[in-house]
């Protein structure tokens, strides 16, 4: 659907509600994908997003709601009873199913859960909702085919049709024994092409990726990224099939992942959306930017320290911010590489390998930043501004280099020594590591300024 | 594998390299997927990784080197002749063939082309060779199946039978009419419940969601994620079905794409890794820091304007670091989320009511932080600065909302700006946005100083 005929869509749905011409409403949705139904919900104001879902059937609005923004799901949840939830719920497949129930408020969850219909579908959410949702358990749903090894071809194709009336597509057979215990995958082709009588032990395939229930969701991503998968099997701790993931859960995860990640990079604290209202915005911006400015207030004191310098060398003032800003980049970059080196597994080697090439690296950097640094300041500087000598000029020099060097000492070190204590190392990232920077770097740059200018 | 099965096995093999005991090194390596002999292969030295590629069979080899790292890949690349190459692209699918043979010099192209066997390959891998890799057509395989509406089940289970032989996995068997023009897709329940007589054009299923070979791999991403696809069909300008793009192959652009997003908001300019080489780390880091100090040194003259008010006014210049910061901060806060906004197209609503809640939310925010200011101000520091009186605090505390709310229009505006030119907005975030409201946010400082402190 193009942006215009989105537009127009919209449009007409508006002009429908408005005259409550249901049948309208309906035939303009009709043969529309839930997905684009939901786009279409959230770009309508609330009440007429809430008469469309009451509007259309169940099996529909089931798959609607799961896509729907976080938000408007909340609030049109909220509108709806626990029996009207219960019914889309009976249309939703468990992962899907737990993960609009698990929004709901307490209470409400039960009631839902009781007004359930298929008591084997309720019992199957429930156990979902036990795990946490950035865990295998929290991505897995229940519905997957299985078959036990001790049975023939005869009786699993039996057993796979009944089973597969739950299951919307069929991506793997999987092969269990007496004790549900993950054995194995049976192909397709195998099965076809099989006699009836032969045991399935006889044919399946025990090569098999798996996961483990309470395996975190970034080691189910890289496990199926790793190896090309499309799902993967979930075991508990005995070895024993308790679920399925897809690859399309885990592509959304990996989404909001790296958008969180981002947005933390920034000093954004909550997941937020530009059209986020504002208090919801305030909230995920107001944090950091308090943060900082304490930050900022101990760059005051340090500062005020060296207040004395103002009279014979008031220059060096002009260049703090020069000086911080170069930190907080310098601290930002390295950051940013280990925090990623983290993620991705490739930060190997030892600690003081990467010490010496991180000091080699800020070296070289700083160098080169202090011979343009001096070049511009001799060439552009020297008329501007009093007392910008050469001795100044080597200060302010020394100091970028010492300070390009800390800084990305800083950047590396800090968020290693989270991820060593168990913290998330992307709050490193950000404004917390370019506030430390900036008040380190300026700290340095008087320091040595004093040493060599001598106030 | 554990981390620790990995290195026991790195030094198992290392000593058998020695050795020369190739006997025990295909021993060891025995079952292994290629993703984790690649993995291996990227912890040992050239000499030895080039020594296990040439020890091992190349319809193993080929999928290893697939799945190496971009440098070591390129080196082995350089090792081996156009015919060794041109030996491991015969066991490749097209999409993986022509990645690698993409990597290397125009001459050798050509040549290891030349080498390929299989004409049909070939002529499949020239053709991929055409498309720009950030598209619908760089991301996709010649591998999949397809069957012409007109022909009846019994010919097309034959035909699919014959086609099979070079697709690793059926996903989706696509159905087109004589001109090739994609048509719609059959379910293999339909073909295995269906008479041998029956006309696919009555069976098959014209509800299909297609990408054309021009779209950006984002929008490749884009319907996938949002219709949960686990293939995608390509067609060209003329609706023809030339290929099939994986979800395995969206992944990993996906998880690439949000590594080179948050570099670049980082101010890392190429897409390096924690272990790349100094140079290469260096050539990623310098070019930002050489940008982000020259702005530094615009900081430098615009403050050394204001020189004059050092003498009565010393204090305000213990403050440039802070309200610079604060800039900063707010200004990647800003573009953060429009940048995540554009590539999310969550971006809705014009562009006066997107000014008008900028402009709202960075009040309240300004005021709030000018508060806490203030408050800070009067406890703390009145004490220690010489001058820092209420109508200096004052001064500050207004600087502050001034500045917080031109570095929000900043930071929203210039990527909606990038945007609108066709300049990816990314490149806006990070140093870019710093620098640039450093420099505004020093220059408004010191303005509203000199008009309310008058110097």
């Amino acid at each position: 659907m193009t942006q215009q005929e989105h537009t127009h869509l919209i449009e007409q749905l508006q002009t429908y509600i408005e005259q409550k011409n249901n049948a309208k409403i309906v035939q303009l949705l009709d043969g529309l994908h839930a997905a684009d139904i939901a786009e279409i919900l959230d770009d309508l104001n609330f009440d007429e997003a809430l008469y469309v879902i009451r509007l259309l059937d169940s099996d529909i609005t089931a798959d609607i709601i799961a896509e729907l923004d976080d938000d408007l799901q909340e609030k049109i949840l909220n509108k709806l009873t626990a029996k009207e939830i219960a019914e889309e719920i009976e249309e939703l497949e468990t992962d899907d199913a737990a993960d609009i129930i698990a929004e709901l408020p307490e209470e409400k969850k039960a009631e839902v859960i009781s007004h359930i219909d298929d008591k084997e579908h309720a019992k199957d959410i429930v156990e979902l909702l036990r795990y946490d949702e950035d865990t295998a358990g929290g991505l897995m749903g229940k519905e997957f085919i299985k078959v036990n090894k001790n049975w023939n071809v005869l009786r699993s194709v039996a057993e796979m049709r009944k089973q597969a009336e739950n299951v919307e597509k069929v991506h793997t057979i999987y092969v269990v024994d007496d004790h549900d215990r993950l054995k194995g995958r049976l192909s397709l082709k195998k099965l076809l092409t099989t006699s009836t009588k032969t045991p399935i032990k006889e044919v399946y395939n025990d090569n098999i990726h798996f996961v483990k229930v309470t395996d975190s969701a970034d080691e189910v991503a890289r496990v199926m990224q790793k190896y090309d998968l499309f799902v993967i099997p979930v075991v508990d701790e005995m070895g024993t099939l308790v679920g399925q993931i897809t690859i399309d859960d885990v592509v959304d995860y990996i989404k909001e992942e790296a958008e969180k990640d981002y947005q933390m990079a920034a000093g954004i604290s909550d997941d937020v959306e530009a059209d986020d209202d504002l208090l919801q915005l305030i909230k995920a911006r107001l944090p950091w930017l308090i943060v900082a400015l304490l930050g900022g207030f101990v760059s005051v004191i340090v500062l005020s320290g060296f207040g004395n310098a103002m009279n014979r060398y008031g220059t060096l003032f002009f260049f703090t911010p020069l000086i911080a800003a170069t930190a907080g980049n310098v601290g930002v970059q390295s950051s940013a590489i280990v925090v990623q080196g983290l993620a991705n597994g490739t930060l190997t080697g030892s600690i003081w390998k990467r010490l010496l090439k991180e000091i080699s690296l800020s070296l070289i950097n700083g160098i080169i930043l202090a011979i343009i640094l001096m070049l511009i300041g001799k060439l552009l500087l020297s008329e501007v501004l009093t007392g910008f000598d050469a001795k100044m000029a080597l200060t302010v020099a020394i100091s970028l280099v010492s300070v390009i060097i800390m800084a990305s000492l800083i950047g590396t070190f800090v968020p290693l020594f989270l991820h060593k204590k168990g913290i998330d190392p992307a709050v490193a990232t950000g404004p917390f590591i370019t506030t430390s920077n900036d008040i380190f770097g300026i700290y340095i740059f008087f320091t040595i300024a004093k040493l060599i200018l001598g106030f």
